[in-house]
């Protein structure tokens, strides 16, 4: 029931079709089946399991520390220690062998410390560039995002897939030429 | 992009915590993570990776054909006729042989084919249960649900794990004794 929660956690973006804000538990549905869709796209061998089960928790988190916005003022320290917090508040209502593998998995994917974590990590950067794109800017707009920040910001897609990076390089600059970025 | 569309469609039951109706995204996140944590109660030996496979996209048919009211008037012939038809154009935007796997998911999901399908089936009909108990019923009672047509539509809780269905008996007594149920 805990995990209810996550359907009230709103984040910055807006959904592609209805231009509402994307909540983050449709936001994980989302980026774990795109995952599965475009697996065989990731650089190195990963277990596909694997990265479904990071995806399906690496926003839980939220429930308690909030989302994040991506191109927000920057205090990692502050935001590392409520997320830390809060995963071992949430995975701790599991049995110990089940906690142990969720808060395992959680920080592979935080540390992108593995094959499965980076494609992952790719994943979850690339599908709000396309929310973002069809929704027509408009959150980028509003908060007056430049393409500079966009590429530093998710760059490191590339670590995970240089074919999916190539393609969200294409989407960003159609975006600045749409006026969508500055 | 199409997956985008799920997010819209509304369910009749509401979320436990936001007592907002619950979308079709958010529900297949939630029930997806669920037959991950819940696995080891399935009564046969499952392939876990297959399950969340089928649950990730077990719903997508929903962008064509809408949610259909578990307690509602039955035309199935009728309902069978437009997710067929969904899921041919839905998975068709794929390369042919992730059509194929993914057709054949839901295919086997639907005709409840499988020890995956059993307990992936198992978890789609026990959530909204315990969403729509933690929202005090109010979709129950909104819609004059009996005790007699939940245990009816959701037995089939019972192929997939005794143990899951023993608890969801035990949450359906409570909410007749709460008069959640007719």
């Amino acid at each position: 029931m805990e995990t209810d929660r996550l359907k009230q956690v709103i984040r910055r973006n807006y959904n592609a079709d209805s231009h509402r804000l994307e909540n983050t538990a449709e936001h994980s549905w989302q980026i774990t089946l795109m995952a599965l869709s475009l697996a065989e796209h990731s650089d190195e061998t990963i277990d596909t399991f694997k990265v479904l089960k990071m995806l399906l928790i690496h926003d839980l988190v939220e429930i308690d520390a909030g989302d994040t916005y991506l191109y927000g003022e920057d205090d990692t320290g502050e935001k590392e220690k409520k997320e830390l917090a809060a995963a071992q508040r949430i995975f701790g209502i599991l049995p110990a062998d089940q906690q142990q593998a969720y808060q395992q998995l959680w920080e592979e994917f935080e540390a992108i410390g593995s094959p499965e974590a980076r494609f992952a990590k790719a994943i979850d950067r690339l599908m709000p560039i396309l929310n973002n794109y069809y929704s027509d800017g408009r959150s980028w707009k509003e908060n007056g995002i430049s393409r500079e920040q966009v590429i530093r910001k998710c760059r490191g897609i590339n670590d995970g897939s240089e074919a999916l990076w190539e393609f969200a390089l294409g989407i960003i600059n159609q975006a600045q030429e749409k006026g969508y970025l500055r």
